[in-house]
């Protein structure tokens, strides 16, 4: 056989979808199995019209910058819900889901050997996505603060990149933390990366884009994704914003690699607009606040977790048990039939964790599922 | 400004893209255009029911392989077609595109400074992308033979890759000459890429997938597209089929960078996959038949063009004028408002030459604008 590359052949398998193939796999086999494992949240959605979309023009490319009317919408609700001023004609682009467009971004910023700094547990991809890049990710332990990271800086560093709000830990980053970290990246001159897919998965507390402590986007890179937000998201819809001179570079990447995300989706969801919003935004705030009654559930039960509130995320300690936070999932999974994530995908200082998902089962099941991993702690201990 | 990397910077549009958007641009301002520029055929394809497709699966993630039901009808339409026999749960997966599988596949077996030998004219990305990967690309140029390319192998080069049918030259590899390939990456140990995303474009004459040749896999990777096949280029689903030890690979890039491509859509063309073929086989035909027309009439105003039969490209000499393809194209399309792509967009051996695209204008404009050229290159000589 012909040669396999030495940077994929050493990445791993995303933890996240590793655990869900296993699921789809036990459940072809005819096994229930409650899914705490995925990262998404199921929303109650009809499909809206499409016969009102403008055909042909759906079946063909589009832009290689996005649909612009779909552009067009997202500006107006970056500028109406977040402050933020987007030119829509140099300053946003539209591809095949966020993880693309972080890529994508990360290819245009790095030369090989250059550093990104993560903040563990950061998501599963961010570490493999710069690995693939040939680039060192550089992670922060959990349980440094935020404010420690610019000992984190070398001459190599690039960037910094930030999930606001948190997957998996559901932290928000507040205004002074950002300010904190662009005056980091003014003075060591760095790209912050601000993932922020969950920006609408937050109840009583204000959401802070990067894009309002940095309205120039001289440092702010910001990702987004319909799909999240929109509870979509197999439509792999995503986006990026930043500085006109940085997006026109992940623009070429972006016709070399990926041309365009699907047409007749963006277009759907740029015609629909306000009414998916109507639709998605009370569903958002139902799975925080079910997020809100399983920590308080974790508590009497005697489970802990880092501290936060947004998205539909948990990392829960299993500290005591004697088992890998890998071996831990597989024996939930094979034993109990309940799926989690092991937090050793999110960094080398978490697997002491694992990650929970309470975006798509009901609340019976969850808490049945977070009574498992209670007695799987015990049972390992 | 922090810092953009390399590789990035110094890669360049794909140049049908950028003709591309200079067309979106001048039909912003009102600007009639003869368009001979898009990689698409349009097709009369009505929307098919959107309603029998599994509600609420249709909106979330897939099998990063993607949709099974999918992949069962893409294995069978390769079995009764081309005689390639497929493992659909080890030997395909279906993403954003043939596009991104092509990238994800150069990323999977390419070390840095790998090279890869494409035959010029060869599509604009294969060069990009085998640079983004921080391969390189060595070109054969235009005017070599296949059976030459041997001399082109050195230590270093880890794949062939061939694009048939061509674009943009509309030229059908035989048996022989798979069979010569197949010889030489056993002899060399190199992958094969085949790209077949015009595997339907043909009349006349027999397609032979690179899978018919090597039904092990041990050196065949093909891509094709659903995209271009059946008439949607913006729905961005293509795949890749190859030895189940390559796909593992390809799996785990696809899993950081895409996770799957638009669930809904492969769904619906899943379920309508026969329709959607009887509908657009038809047109397929037509627009190959269009292209002989085309051939004809060019013969008649004095245009000459490389061999082939297939497709709906042209790739059409302008030899004897003075300027660069680029200049020519720019001038064509800002003067005459007709757009066709640079040749050097398809290799250093190819500025003179443009390549002109049929699928999408009318006979009647597709003469004027080959009249156009035919006049540009005389006023230029």
């Amino acid at each position: 056989m012909p040669q396999i590359s030495t940077v994929v052949h050493d990445t791993s398998e995303a933890m996240s979808i590793k655990y869900n193939t296993m699921v789809y796999e036990l459940r072809r086999r005819g096994q229930d199995v409650i899914v705490m494992s995925l990262g998404e949240a199921y929303f109650d959605i009809p499909l809206l019209p499409m016969d009102d979309l403008p055909y042909p023009e759906v079946n063909h490319y589009s832009h290689s910058r996005g649909v612009r009317e779909l552009r067009v919408k997202l500006a107006e609700y970056f500028s109406s819900e977040y402050g933020v001023s987007i030119d829509v004609d140099r300053e946003i682009l539209v591809t095949a889901g966020s993880k693309a467009a972080i890529h994508m971004t990360l290819m245009s910023i790095l030369d090989p050997g250059d550093e990104v700094i993560c903040f563990e547990p950061a998501w599963v991809s961010y570490e493999q996505q710069i690995r693939l890049c040939y680039g060192v990710p550089v992670g922060v332990p959990y349980d440094k603060s935020l404010y420690d990271c610019e000992a984190y800086v070398t001459p190599r560093t690039r960037a910094i990149i930030i999930n606001n709000p948190n997957n998996p830990r559901g932290e928000v980053f507040d205004e002074a933390a950002l300010r904190y970290l662009l005056d980091v990246a003014r003075r060591r001159n760095l790209w912050i990366l601000s993932d922020e897919a969950y920006s609408d998965f937050l109840v009583d507390q204000e959401f802070v884009s990067f894009g309002r402590v940095d309205p120039a986007k001289t440092h702010a890179v910001v990702f987004n994704s319909i799909s999240k937000n929109y509870g979509v998201s197999g439509w792999r819809l995503g986006y990026v914003i930043g500085h006109a001179s940085l997006i026109d570079q992940v623009l070429k990447v972006n016709q070399h690699l990926i041309t365009c995300p699907a047409t007749i989706l963006s277009w759907y969801v740029a015609r629909h607009f306000d009414e998916i919003l109507d639709i998605t935004k009370p569903q958002i705030r139902n799975v925080v606040c079910k997020r809100k009654q399983l920590a308080a559930y974790m508590d009497t039960i005697g489970l802990s977790y880092l501290p936060g509130a947004a998205t539909f995320y948990f990392f829960v300690s299993i500290a005591p048990s004697r088992l890998t936070s890998d071996e831990f999932c597989t024996r939930l999974l094979l034993e109990d039939h309940v799926s989690v994530v092991p937090g050793i995908g999110y960094g080398a200082s978490c697997d002491r964790f694992v990650r929970v998902s309470v975006g798509t089962a009901t609340m019976e099941d969850n808490q049945y599922g977070l009574r498992k991993i209670k007695e799987l702690i015990d049972k390992t201990s």
